[in-house]
């Protein structure tokens, strides 16, 4: 009987147990916002006082942003939006505002969106819509699909009135001198190089960096949700998309394992299915987001020569922001609301 | 000592053990090739014996052609290719020549073709282009890129010298009235409906079906690949992409896991990340691929209101052909060059 009663005892335990391993428990009162403005060389001997702090401001502001909208009990779909677009809205970042130019001298951006309980919206090789990240959030809420590209794309955000800008509102000269540095040596440039200033100005073009930006969060009801967008390469050719739009390879997000937003060369985060690899690897080893990001990040793209970095938030709180470059434009808040940035190593 | 001989022993089986479980044994001789045509509602009462026919016809010379591929030591991505062109040519399925119409009576087509090394192409959103699979091999093969879509896309395939058709070539009467029938009922047809015969007529409209095409293979060398090709939805509007030209999404290959072809609705398999989530299970779990496509389809998928079918192939040959609709074209050649060939459950 005495055996019977502590058997009985052990199943409840051991039930209780799975329970808490597929469901992880979430702190009701737990909200963190992690973002990144791109992955590169940047080296602190290069860059200024006053550059690096046109930087940080940004980040900081993004990050603020999106805090006061989680502190509100806004989503986190609604955190990482806002801060995705105070970024797009920056020169600094390749994304909305201050993208890299194709080969024919266009501005053509991809941008994705995922909220943890599932839904996801995305564009690829749109033009001239101000906010990507919006578009992207639209074609989540308001159609049917996933993933739309191009002038079909386009025509999709205008009859969903989200506003536009002709190509002057775009263009840096930073970025048309990188461009036609890359015609003159005919490659694509995988990244973008140099510190601009905060008009926009070329300063150094020792630097290379991956300048896609990012956001991912958790908010008070628990719900993950992750924000990519993107210019992609200067002088790129032939309608290339990047692993950014793509659910999955640049941005994933799920409330039962993490939330995900990847920088670096595409095409490796593409053949790697990176954001969710990462995912798989918390559902299945049960280890650390950190741990998860590292292995996908060294173990799986590195050894196929793609370098880059990551952010991540798990259900529980537990951040992660890995680059295998020599910095990653970063930032983090949680509820103390103090901003934490970060630049290099 | 005697107790040191069997701990040395021991430690040898299990490293022994540890490597056979991380890299799958793979029979020097063994061959195999599986092709879909596409999933639905396919009903035996309502489809003719002279059109059962027409599609097994097909079938089986996709499954020949790429047999004798194969068995001449030929790799699994020309087999794969080449059995998916087949299947584009042939105006009896949703992709290349039969292609579905979107709203503005265009036919944008998306195609993905993976090898299990790691390699990837694919193009989205492309006219014109006679075979899509053969753009993404070479967009694979010839490019830095793993996804190109629209014009640009249609800009690499010229350069390439791939051949090209006017609307004509791939317009079919079936599918325009498909496109009339959407319009009327203002709606965007996840499916095609109706059988039709050889040359594209309509015969009834009560069926349903997802006509994307693919297929995935194991060549003598022990390497994997997969492909897929579709018009993607009649009436489509936006330039949407679905699944197929997806990589992880709709089409994934990996020489440690399994190749697999996804057909269905797109979006729900995006969302999923339905192939590789696939290969993840076998990676993690060590289960059949059979269990892993099952649970995928059915635990993943269907609970979203998502339906369709996936084929898969590992590295030691076994083979997968699960669907959650009524039926599924598909068939399987192995080394005795039979092909068999179903429809229905």
């Amino acid at each position: 009987m005495h055996l019977m009663k502590l058997y009985i005892i052990q199943s409840l335990l051991l039930l209780l147990a799975m329970h808490a391993n597929s469901q992880p428990i979430v702190s009701p009162s737990n909200y963190v916002l992690v973002i990144h403005g791109g992955a590169g060389t940047m080296d602190k001997k290069t860059i200024t006082p006053e550059q690096e702090a046109a930087y940080i401001a940004v980040l900081k502001n993004a990050l603020l942003v999106g805090y006061h909208a989680l502190k509100a009990g806004g989503t986190s779909l609604d955190a990482v939006e806002k801060s995705v677009k105070i970024l797009e809205d920056s020169p600094l970042f390749n994304a909305g505002k201050g993208s890299v130019f194709t080969h024919d001298g266009r501005i053509e951006m991809d941008a994705a969106i995922m909220s943890g309980s599932g839904k996801a919206g995305a564009v690829a090789c749109v033009e001239g819509i101000k906010n990507p990240i919006q578009a992207a959030r639209s074609v989540m809420e308001n159609s049917p699909h996933v993933l739309l590209c191009g002038k079909g794309a386009e025509q999709f955000a205008k009859e969903q009135g989200l506003p536009f800008e002709d190509s002057s509102y775009f263009a840096t000269e930073f970025r048309y001198n990188q461009l036609q540095r890359a015609i003159e040596a005919d490659k694509i440039e995988l990244d973008h190089q140099g510190t601009i200033d905060t008009t926009g100005q070329v300063i150094d073009e020792k630097n290379q960096k991956y300048g896609t930006v990012g956001a991912v969060a958790l908010d008070l009801e628990g719900n993950l949700a992750a924000a990519t967008s993107t210019g992609g390469l200067t002088n790129k050719k032939y309608g290339r998309i990047g692993d950014s739009p793509l659910i999955g390879a640049g941005t994933w997000a799920d409330n039962k394992t993490c939330a995900i937003s990847c920088t670096g060369q595409g095409e490796s985060f593409i053949r790697a299915v990176a954001a969710y690899d990462v995912a798989m690897r918390l559902k299945y080893t049960g280890g650390s987001l950190q741990t998860a990001v590292c292995e996908t990040l060294e173990q799986v793209i590195k050894p196929n020569g793609g370098r880059g970095g990551m952010i991540g938030v798990t259900p529980s709180g537990e951040v992660a922001m890995h680059f295998t470059t020599k910095g990653m434009y970063r930032g983090v808040i949680r509820m103390d609301g103090i901003p934490e940035v970060s630049i290099y190593r």
